[in-house]
């Protein structure tokens, strides 16, 4: 596997024969020679290739390779006396496999816009840009599969399909096999005749069933994908997404903050370490000062801020923010970026929100106003990552469901955590698209996941 | 993170005091002492704890403890006299975190049946059979991202929401937001109401979109969750389950042969690695030779064998098999059997099956009868991993679809891959939870993934 261009580009010179496969960026035409830049996906940097064009029996195949051709190459590493690349490939072979006709490919040497890019999904992986996300994307997927194995964390599958009603029925897809061309709607749906026997949605979050693990093998995470029928046209709402969510027992909100920053720590050190050359190329094409940004990130103490404190100080600032700020209130966007680029220069966890904009199943505090909420803010983007310790109580949860008007019924086996082995426990999640967002500069979410569900879009 | 019971069985013996944090297995009393058994769930093995009775102020609280409270114990580390450990911890003060009363806690200590485990799946990662499943399952998945990381494979998020017939529209699970109890059967479907615009289903595969990424940067896989609305009761089908896609380019069958005995022998050596002790256990208590079954698959070279030749050699055979052995009909599960555990006691790779019992996407060979799909079968089991390499003709594709009476039209973006920049290329795929099955041996596969959906059921 050491075949791919990525590695021939650091390689010495040699005389020893190689082959070079993938997919011709550009061809140039001189009286004796051709010369290609040869991709393979392995880099955003193609592999020069020169062929003599008197080489009689690659005439024809010659004339027959533009740009989106796949080719293999046959010839040897000579040192290049170009200055962008340290060697190239001088070649005395090459096999066509497929052609790439000038007149309809799409990918011509031009620069293209994302969103025609979009259009053509199946072939913008083979761009600069879309490569280069692929790459970063793969990497931050291993880095966080690595952090959490190597800190003895156990990866659940949390399930896709979820039959309860936990998680408030608004804004979920429902998944059925009822005909749907034969039902009644004046007559109630008989869901005894559907695959579950009942009615079925996407999961919205494996928060739930991951504490169900965490209480028996104390650390566990999750990463699959998550969905909301959110009928939200913009640039950062996916209605299909990739979820991480680690949860931790014998943990309270301290030690869930310890890891987060941890966790980010990690996973943005990894990629500005492993994708060095998609992070110049993000920084320079994408989004100025992006890979400086993680640098910050990884660099600076993350201050923690109880909201309380973050209202008086927002309160106390100059700005005029569009939103007013008001205690009882969520923060918007517009404080986030307040609180990390402007007051304190650096990521901020804000905890002990009030109980009423908050979920139900966060722990209490003894105020009986807020709860141990903690959202993580960086600077750039706001909150990357939202989290809590979990109501550990029986009866305060219980009361806690009540309030919400949520029925004890639909939570039996949640409720019965608390009767069975209780231990104080946390943990967070973040949305991995939004994170390759983040460290990418990517404007628009479509563009950081292959092939992205959107309100009326769901194609390939 | 070195706080994990695991981690203390292997300590030495220390005057340092520590924190054991864990649920009680078992108490035993004695006139001064009480005995605990505590478990984090890092190992299947508990840590003895003694404490001393006589401590007057945590006499009560010991009374409130019993299998199943959640606990955590101060002491240091001693010698233990026992032969079961080498170390046990002598407690000197125990805090309860959560009680868990014995006349209704489910898991006393005794054996419990599967089937009930399955009824109470938010308590019984619990047990040791779960437990050790969830670690066992933890180090397969991290094996097979480990070996396609290091192997240069890009992991691509495949869609799980498809609005393309592409995959045939049986037995798929379809998603929607459309209010089923207003829709009126006497009239179309009007879906351009619903949240895609279109009817959309649950993926049954991600192996097409996985090519697309393939062209462009040569070595993909998928992992994720994928569905099939099969009425199909057993031990063997999930309606819900991961698949393992990887996809490469410039690869022909044999390629594709090398990568999948490749792959199985490293995650396979993983699991022997580092889940020795559960692997005793399953070996011990669910399937003899489980394990060193799977040390045969890792030792052996793979046998390659033609379709043809394997009918061949099973008509030869002595056996009597319950299904005949007919050329140009699927093997079965006691064809693949015989084929690895009596003619050649290994496993064995068949490939090039007759065109009408496989997928339309597969390469077809000269002869215009068979195509290059390959089975890999282990013993015990049977067919583990399906692949072949990838029709890239564009004209053969083109009429493999008619012959299938598949529309070239649902197919447009998938027939542009093999328009432009086309190459041989080749992949497999393989059902996670069957091969978590497999390595451990369970006999249902309700038990090796947390959540099952099966008919009728998508509990918790």
């Amino acid at each position: 596997m050491n075949d791919r261009i990525v590695h021939m580009l650091d390689a010495s010179p040699s005389e020893d024969l190689i082959q070079v496969e993938g997919w011709v960026r550009t061809k140039r035409d001189s009286k004796n020679f051709c010369f290609f830049e040869v991709n393979d996906g392995s880099s955003l940097r193609s592999l020069q290739v020169i062929l003599d064009k008197n080489t009689s029996d690659i005439a024809q195949t010659i004339n027959r390779i533009s740009t989106g051709a796949s080719v293999t190459f046959t010839g040897h590493l000579v040192e290049s006396p170009g200055k962008n690349q340290k060697v190239e490939l001088q070649a005395s072979d090459v096999i066509l496999h497929g052609e790439a006709p000038a007149d309809t490919y799409p990918l011509q040497k031009k620069r293209h816009s994302l969103e025609f890019l979009r259009e053509i999904a199946h072939l913008r992986p083979r761009t600069n840009t879309i490569s280069a996300v692929a790459r970063v994307r793969n990497e931050l997927s291993y880095a966080i599969h690595h952090y959490f194995h190597e800190k003895g964390f156990v990866y659940v599958h949390t399930p896709i399909i979820s039959a309860s009603d936990c998680e408030g029925a608004g804004e979920m897809f429902q998944v059925t096999t009822l005909p749907l061309n034969s039902l009644d709607g004046s007559k109630p749906i008989d869901y005894s005749r559907d695959f579950f026997g009942k009615q079925a949605n996407l999961t919205v979050s494996g928060q739930l069933e991951a504490e169900i693990y965490a209480l028996a093998l104390k650390n566990v995470y999750t990463f699959g994908p998550t969905f909301r029928a959110e009928n939200s046209n913009t640039a950062r709402h996916l209605a299909e997404f990739w979820m991480i969510e680690p949860e931790m027992a014998f943990c309270t909100l301290e030690g869930d903050m310890a890891v987060a920053e941890d966790f980010l720590k990690h996973i943005f050190t990894h990629v500005l370490e492993h994708c060095e050359e998609d992070m110049a190329f993000f920084t320079k094409w994408v989004q100025k000062g992006v890979a400086e940004g993680l640098q910050q990130v990884v660099e600076k103490p993350f201050i923690h801020l109880p909201y309380t404190d973050a209202v008086e100080l927002l309160h106390k600032s100059p700005k005029e923010f569009e939103y007013p700020v008001a205690w009882g209130h969520d923060l918007q966007s517009e404080h986030e970026k307040y609180l990390t680029e402007e007051i304190f220069k650096a990521p901020v966890i804000v905890t002990d929100y009030p109980k009423e904009i908050k979920a139900f199943y966060m722990k209490l505090n003894d105020d009986g106003k807020t709860v141990r909420a903690m959202d993580v803010l960086v600077p750039r983007l706001g909150e990357i990552i939202g989290g809590s310790e979990r109501e550990s109580r029986y009866d305060v949860l219980s009361s806690r469901l009540k309030e919400q008007d949520l029925r004890e019924d639909d939570y039996w086996w949640y409720l019965d955590l608390r009767r069975y082995g209780s231990v104080p426990h946390a943990g967070f999640g973040l949305g991995f698209d939004r994170v390759v967002q983040y460290v990418t500069g990517m404007q628009n979410i479509r563009d950081v996941i292959p092939f992205p569900r959107t309100v009326h879009n769901a194609e390939f």
